[in-house]
């Protein structure tokens, strides 16, 4: 296969704000959920952790999706920790060990230029070889709010969607607003100065991926659902030329009303893919309930599925395996 | 290109034994050279340590023959941190943090399984993509006396080489047959037990590039001397096909006739290739002593080489190039 599928990790201090992030069990959970997602990529289970990354109703994580997709279409897959609080227990591209901080209290991520130098360095090792189109997925819980403050803060009049099925939006809004006062900016105020946005407001999921992508001269699949849509505005400020760029998601964030992802991604003039997913006919709960608004993406679900309709196999059958595995980690549970 | 370069770092306390290892200036900077050299191939000096790797006498890095090649056939690159001391500053492929041990005191590396089993899962995804050729130099001081003692304990009679004109030979001997009294073994008692070998003898490096080498489905040439015999020989006696892997090193590996590069390779029956360097018309000293025994190889010196080669460049080509980064260095260090 000419693609190559990473997953980009991140941590931000903003996933411990009690509400803002339900990719845990836990606020202090999420902190483990970048590591554990990437181990379950490549294992029956986590390593740093015995179980999946659930949310606080149990909800699996989208892993499960990327996972799936992979089993079936079997394409290459690198971890890239762009700066997370631990490293994965699997075979990883270390960029950073830095977290983006709460950048309610100060700037998010002073170390955004050095993340994107070393990213791009590897960005421009991969475009040597001959794989031509990368897919980059991420994790990053939190990483809705980070990209919702960048996004304002570059001038778009954008809303990100959620892993919890009642968006928190007025809290995402309160917690931006009290970014922006310390700061003191206003939205938009940094619509020419992208690093500059990164800095204040971002995640090192986003430096990273920025990276990445200036290095890699290929097309890159954006995989991800409104978190993508601030990378890829960052990128346009950079006066990167879009048409190599796409944003691959699932169904779920673009049905998602309280969510602005079509708008968004029409203004900065991306295109996109939604993966037709359907959880509806699945035997078990958790899964059912994404057709509810749980969970809706992350891990890369929609590009690893995009990667998997590429190589022939259909959205249901991506459905049918999620299934399959969920089965085999109940069993595991069970024993 | 269809090949990748992947340059392993390895640390063993072994290099910090007194007259073992001339990688560096001082025993206790051997630790740093591994960083170090990874550094200097993605920038024109390293991050970790404000010069060079450089003998005691002051030769330097074989690194800058992998440089000169890379500047030249431009091929992809990616560093991979086996088990290091410390991590280099450059975006790499983590696979471990574990630094081979004292074998005279214990054993070498407990870790072994576990490193080749990550190693494993990254050569098997690198197997994926379309990339068709792996050639996986290595940077690991003191490699040479564990290559050696891996060498003896899986039953060949080998001497290795050294980066010193006058290999230390009776040193290195007395080191490892302390070590066979410790673990209470003879030359070739463990013939048909090679990750015991490894686990009693061996360091990191040895143990990543096995778990690449048996992930990795296509062609691999180890780009090394006498330390890479030490692979193919784990690799022969893990009943790996040996026709997929090749050893390229350099003609001053071959030329050693402290060592026994060539009959301990038909021994091992692997193919080799040696680059025909010639440093005699250099303008500098530090380079014109490869001549006469100094440092000879590493950091994939030799496969960089090959791969320039086969790119259509010729060995006076990388040789004039070297010249050209040596100056450079001495340029910057003017300044």
């Amino acid at each position: 296969m000419k693609s190559l599928m990473l997953v980009v990790l991140g941590n931000t201090e903003i996933s411990t704000v009690p509400g803002i992030s339900v990719a845990g069990a836990t606020p202090e959970l999420t902190k483990l959920t970048p590591p554990a997602d990437a181990e379950y990529l490549f294992y029956e289970k986590p390593k740093i952790i015995d179980v999946i990354p659930v949310t606080p109703d149990g909800h699996p994580t989208p892993a499960i999706i990327t996972k799936a997709a992979r089993e079936l279409a079997n394409f290459p897959l690198m971890i890239v920790r762009g700066g997370t609080y631990l490293a994965p227990l699997v075979p990883h591209v270390h960029i950073s060990d830095y977290v983006g901080r709460d950048f309610r209290k100060g700037p998010a991520l002073q170390e955004a230029e050095e993340i994107i130098a070393r990213a791009r360095l590897f960005g421009e090792e991969l475009s040597n070889t001959p794989i031509e189109e990368l897919v980059i997925g991420e994790s990053t819980p939190g990483g809705t709010t980070t990209a919702q403050a960048v996004l304002w803060a570059l001038g778009y009049e954008a809303r990100t969607s959620s892993a919890a099925p009642n968006n928190p939006q007025s809290l995402k809004e309160e917690v931006i607003k009290a970014g922006f006062e310390r700061a003191g900016i206003k939205p938009g105020d940094f619509k020419e100065k992208p690093l500059e946005a990164l800095k204040q407001f971002g995640d090192p999921m986003m430096a990273a991926v920025v990276g990445i992508a200036l290095g890699f001269k290929g097309k890159v699949v954006l995989a991800g659902g409104t978190q993508m849509l601030a990378v890829a505005a960052l990128l346009k400020a950079l006066e990167e030329d879009m048409s190599r760029f796409m944003i691959a998601t699932t169904k779920w964030v673009v049905n998602d009303r309280s969510a602005t992802f079509i708008d968004t991604a029409k203004d900065i003039g991306i295109i996109t893919y939604a993966a037709d997913l359907d959880f509806s006919k699945s035997e078990f709960k958790g899964l059912r309930d994404y057709e509810n608004g749980y969970v809706k993406e992350g891990v890369g679900a929609g590009g690893a599925t995009w990667l998997a309709v590429k190589a022939g196999f259909s959205p249901e059958d991506v459905s049918r395996k999620v299934d399959e595995l969920y089965r085999r980690l109940m069993e595991l549970k069970a024993t």
